[in-house]
């Protein structure tokens, strides 16, 4: 590695240990706001520094072995991919755990199943955002029953557990956003001021979970940001979340206001992150509903909420809309995959040739998230990470030998 | 490394010098009677240092690359993530293999199909507890395969085969069982004399397999351990072990008897172990059937068998039947996952009470399973085990950077 | 390791620097006759020595994290674990993208989801047999997927793609055919001149693709030998590799014929490979139909094909049959699994006889596919593979500890 490099992990190293993260270490990662100014500063700092040593062929491998559980309740090949990415880039061998949902519904087989997987688990990762009210709870139960074990010397190390989309954040999607931000406008200190539209829009689909635009409000206003939350009456995410996103912007120094207009929002915006998600009040009846195990009740409410998202069809991110933004070339971002009008459905969240012109953008956004889960995962394993960070440096093991 | 630490690990590691187990080396480890006494300490003391040595943070890899093959041909969550841990704890990676029985199941596939998985392989996991006469069977033609595949120069190593559950025993649920035992009583010498009640015990479900209660009378009784055998008329298990048995407790100087009293069982017993199991005649009815492709009769015996099982409610371990275990804190043992009364169906095996009193010891016994694992397939890859150990200890590479 | 074996390691070596296989760095392996003799040549040669050094125990891990996306769009009990094997004998963590048909049917989602996996990807291996016209196009678009993404600096590495099987060749399995040959015959010199026959054999089951024929044909004929496909009336494969075979002969110095009669192909053969495919036009057809929809259509097809299948019957590679080869000891090879007459089928490829007789012999040439993949993958990640191996011989680490 040539030294000019070498300097500048050192530097990155140097501002990561002048961080307060120390409460990370043993801890989960489930919610943005549990955690301070600082440790998501060092998410950050520590993504980057991987990111820089990857590039630069220095092995990351921290792990000799161990296991990465996965838990994801249901279907996704991004976040599968990210999470082992992740845990590959540290040494971990993920391990999925494909139980049905049955299985591991009630309080004895959470504990218990939690207890069986973790015996050489380092991290376990779980997704579970379907039902409001379950995903983040189920979370701290499986949190709790680790803890229980650990402590009755039933595992010999606690597993970390990395939220990897809840009922009520996503936060390493939300993370690996903002640490896109901080790389196009060259610097965290560069958000404050910034105008973000965190926008509803119309996609033919039903019941697209609340977590992204909640994890968008709740992570960005600690910024310093304009955050602007849009969408048609009717689709208000958690009132918590909204509380969240006042108090950040609050303490930042930045703001939190909400609009029933696509256009407002867009006006004058730096970044637009438009996208479809389902009605908090009705997302709570469909979990009744589910509940009582009422599939007609489920069928209904599904024609009803697709009748009504048909009337903001006009909700759809355009060359009109985008020329609204700051400079007419606000950044367009989105979590993948997008609703993309005339490619994968008639009429969707975004208009193909909008799409099209931030396809790269919106790659290099993703391509953060193993970096985000990967950091999480270093912070939560080590007492003293800028100290170990170190010792890889001099390690000097390649990647690629 | 604390220097006290690493003493007594030699000094494990001096004690597993002195047994004889050269004839593991490149063997299969299929039936605990299949091997001798010391065969059987040496995997108990290996599984100690595994575990020692991982507590440690000494990494315990010793292959760089290699596969695991795993086979299971039913689900079960818990095995696997044992058989996976074991694996990545030693440096192996799990591939598994998910066809269907149709595909393997007459003799010409076993054979191809055992070679085309082990081009690599250094161990294969096998998990075929649902057909009595047939899983058991199935092992050994898997290693007749390889053993061939070896001996014709197709396979560069012969992978070493590991029971994971057939229809006689169950050699990895006993021995972390044993190991259990060992640890709760203080030492291998101080099971001699203590009284085990291996009890069938209720359970709603239908067909359950034998090969615990069977694993559990054939290795207990070799410790010199009063072992009683305990269930309703018609539940009797295999003769061929009962046989077993009563071997093992002439040669070790134990006891094996049976009993249809659940109370008696459980009289002055130090260790109690109640478990549901089928009626080993009604498996070897359900296998013909199966075999005449016979659906509507395996549906009747279905129903036959849950009629008689409904008939033995009362074969509940409650806190009254524990009253009558020495001192009435007599240790409570499963397999795990149980039927708990209350918890997860009406009536069980076992009373809530009872089990959540025991959670944190059922845990540990499930937590040696791992090791247990690890330690088999590391008696069968390195001709002088011990030396090997000595070996990791110098070398002091960490399992955690 | 005895000096005598790293000589000789040392020898294959230098053997391999002598060959210019320079354009294979950072490129892709999907059908043999893009790449010249010498890339082939240093295909067989890295296969060798990675085999020899695992032989005696020397690591081939130069990667210390890394995945390798397995991407398969039918099932392959063999391919995926000769791709398993493969990717971990040089350290890449197999990740499965196992989505829907649908989900990567169009466009824009095989741009995006190439990307999303390929992060930390280093090798992704497709098979993608099933649709005339489909298979090779589809790996052509992830391949220029990837470049785009690296190109645009979202990956920070472009992933190799390895082709294991699509419409058009099944470079992985001709290849490990080619070194068994190579092999068996003592030196690839020695294939000059020989005859084998490459013919069609009847089997009761449908559709099985045309791509091993094809790989035969196009490839063995640039050895100088003596190629013959023989088939029944109306089962030709596609014009376009004929043509290949052709101009590989010519310029090879070797002959490709066509026969009709399976006597006259077996005739004086050295080696014969008898297996089914569907008629090339057939499976156009068939195509056409999966594209409307038309299942119907299909069904009918299905029908007419099987009819037509069971007119050829007698073709099957009988003892009778091998009596005509050289010397009446052939050499029987089959990518497997076969149709086995009296075994897997009533009537099929083979008779069990001739089967049983070359079975170490069949077991043994599918045993070089996991080092054929392995040096496609190492001559496309290292732009000196000589000297990367010398570096490995060098470093000595231990693949068995």
């Amino acid at each position: 590695m040539v030294d000019g490099m070498q300097m500048e992990i050192k530097e990155l190293v140097k501002q990561l240990a002048e961080l307060e993260s120390s409460k990370m270490y043993l801890d989960d990662f489930l919610l943005t706001w549990d955690r301070s100014d600082d440790e998501i500063a060092a998410v950050f700092k520590t993504a980057e520094i991987l990111q820089n040593m990857r590039q630069n062929n220095i092995s990351t491998r921290v792990f000799d072995s161990g296991l990465a559980v996965s838990l994801f309740r249901d279907n996704s090949t991004r976040t599968r991919f990210s999470f082992s990415s992740a845990a590959n880039l540290l040494g971990l061998t993920v391990q999925d755990l494909d139980e049905e949902k049955s299985q591991i519904a009630h309080g004895e087989t959470v504990r218990e199943t939690a207890n069986m997987v973790s015996f050489m688990a380092d991290v376990i990762g779980i997704r579970d955002d379907m039902y409001i009210g379950k995903g983040n709870t189920y979370m701290r139960e499986v949190a709790g029953a680790v803890s229980q074990g650990h402590s009755a010397a039933i595992l010999e190390q606690r597993p970390t557990l990395v939220n990897l989309q809840c009922d009520i954040d996503h936060p390493t999607q939300s993370m690996a956003d903002a640490l896109h931000l901080i790389r196009f406008f060259g610097g965290k200190e560069n958000l404050k001021g910034k105008k973000i539209a965190m926008t509803w829009a119309y996609s033919p689909s039903y019941g697209k979970p609340l977590s992204v635009p909640q994890g968008i409000i709740g992570l960005m206003t600690r910024f310093g940001m304009d955050v602007v939350l849009a969408h048609p009456e009717g689709y208000s995410v958690m009132p918590e979340v909204e509380d969240v996103a006042r108090r950040n912007a609050e303490v930042g120094g930045g703001r939190f206001t909400k609009t029933d207009s696509m256009a407002e929002a867009f006006a004058g915006a730096d970044v637009v992150y438009p996208k479809s998600w389902a009605p908090f009040s009705a997302m709570e009846k469909r979990t009744e509903l589910y509940a009582d195990n009422d599939m007609e009740g489920i069928r209904s409410l599904e024609k009803e909420l697709l009748m009504r998202n048909a009337e903001f069809m006009e909700w759809e991110c355009t060359e009109s809309l985008m020329g609204l933004t700051k400079g007419k070339n606000g950044l367009y971002m989105h979590c993948l995959p997008a609703d993309i009008s005339g490619v994968s459905c008639e009429r969707g969240e975004v208009s193909a040739s909008v799409f099209d012109r931030y396809r790269d953008q919106l790659y290099m956004e993703a391509s953060f998230k193993p970096y985000v889960i990967a950091a999480m995962i270093f912070l939560a394993r080590f007492s003293n990470p800028s100290e170990k960070l170190l010792q890889l440096l001099e390690r000097d093991s390649k990647r690629v030998f």
